[in-house]
């Protein structure tokens, strides 16, 4: 039944899914233990390079435009204009790159609690590293929750929250004290956005971190399922929040005029993802 | 890295995509060499029961909804008026199941080679199986190939292909001489609907099998992704091709106000399915 060969595949166990997720590698490209986590680079044989965390799949070059574009897009295109944009996390830079798309855009701080994330993007996945000296982006390797804790507030319009799992480092982007320094940083009808798992399989979890953003006070939530191939199930989310306000419809013109290229979104994956499947309103009903 | 027991875990390697993808499993429940296939079913730790053809995952207790409501209700809801359908394939009943819950559905053909595959479903999946004894259902075990070639010219509204991939048993659905049967037996106005692999992983397929349908005539095309945790990638695509006139726009209507429950699809579902990702657009159009 199981015959992979440990020496040219990486597997990932998703124990609390029962499920496995694997890639045929040709070969180890690095490996690094930083003062956060272990690092792991493969390159494979049809995904392209593979970034692995903690022994977790986080990127790779094939497939990582599905998740950075829907971390971002759909956020900055559900606000009227968006000038001053935060990333918590998102060390490999792919989400930057995709928010520097947007010439309204005035400020980006991506604030990576681990140097070694980028400093492995920047030689593996040098394609989503294109816009880190946009001189419109500031890099910094910090506590992301501090530097929320302590921005100035109503300073921020859009806050993308690219971290991993809510374990290890990432955990505590998944709470209360958390929601509460991003609210209080954003500027009124601002956007929280982050990735809030699979909506097959972590039910539980999307509906704590929705009902945590309403119980600090954001107004209204939007969640968009869409596709993430290395990651359990096939399935993965993001979650909006606004503040001050509900979620109106997004500015869909100006997606269509966008002066940039994607690979998965546009208007019409973006209604897509706002139509959820029944048996996720049902979840979210619980 | 690789450290899957292979008496806990089953294992299926897409050798063609580079991957590979893992259930749990707490016990083999059963395994049947047919004339045409090796059955296996297992029961895992958290997809429910799985059954396996020839080494390939096929359905799962948990995620098959996707699969089914997709194969069903966008081809009879692009139907001005569905009555006469037939399922090639479709052993595990669950699509002949879906397409029962219309009720101006007057009769179904199910059409599978392989006896074994309902056996095993209505031991395992009797769910699935909860409408074959329906008046209006003709569950046929026999050449879906010949049944098609044989069938009465304009005599069937919707024609649903729930094959395997397009290898062993599947192969012959995938081609001009099948696509012909299908187009002549076809009333006009008439939707064939077929799986049509992964958007991500099998672009050429999926270029050939559209190619092969707008050559032997039918009219037009829509091509529809849908998730699918337990196949490669995680992303599966339906093709739904109609004779004699251009899609317009499906029922919404009766969407909203049909008689039935659905675990996935739903009218901002069908629409969000039929807004093409970039990357597809592209590779459809080479």
């Amino acid at each position: 039944m199981s015959n992979l060969d440990a020496n040219t595949w990486f597997t990932e166990i998703s124990d609390r899914d029962g499920s496995a997720f694997s890639l045929r590698i040709n070969k180890k490209l690095e490996s690094k233990q930083s003062p956060f986590q272990l690092v792991e680079m493969y390159e494979t044989t049809d995904f392209g390079n593979l970034m692995i965390i903690d022994g977790c799949t986080m990127v790779s070059t094939r497939e990582n435009f599905f998740y950075h574009e829907m971390m971002s897009h759909p956020a900055l295109f559900s606000h009227p204009a968006p000038k001053n944009v935060v990333i918590i996390g998102g060390g490999d830079c792919g989400t930057l790159r995709e928010v520097l798309k947007h010439p309204g855009v005035e400020t980006v701080h991506q604030i990576d609690i681990d140097e070694v994330v980028t400093e492995m993007s920047l030689k593996y996945f040098p394609e989503l590293c294109a816009s880190n000296n946009d001189p419109r982006a500031t890099v910094m390797f910090d506590d992301g929750i501090k530097f929320m804790a302590e921005a100035a507030p109503e300073s921020i319009d859009v806050i993308i929250v690219d971290g991993t799992d809510p374990v290890g480092p990432g955990e505590g982007l998944f709470n209360h004290a958390f929601y509460t320094s991003c609210l209080k940083a954003l500027r009124s009808g601002g956007i929280l956005i982050q990735q809030s798992e699979s909506p097959l399989m972590h039910q539980q979890l999307l509906r704590e971190t929705r009902a945590a953003m309403l119980e600090v006070g954001f107004a209204d939530l939007q969640t968009l399922p869409f596709p993430q191939p290395i990651y359990p199930s096939g399935l993965w989310s993001a979650t909006m929040a606004r503040k001050g306000e509900n979620f109106t419809a997004f500015r869909a013109e100006d997606v269509e005029n966008a002066p940039f290229d994607t690979e998965y979104y546009n208007v019409g994956i973006h209604q897509g993802a706002l139509a959820t499947p029944n048996f996720l309103k049902r979840a979210l009903a619980k």
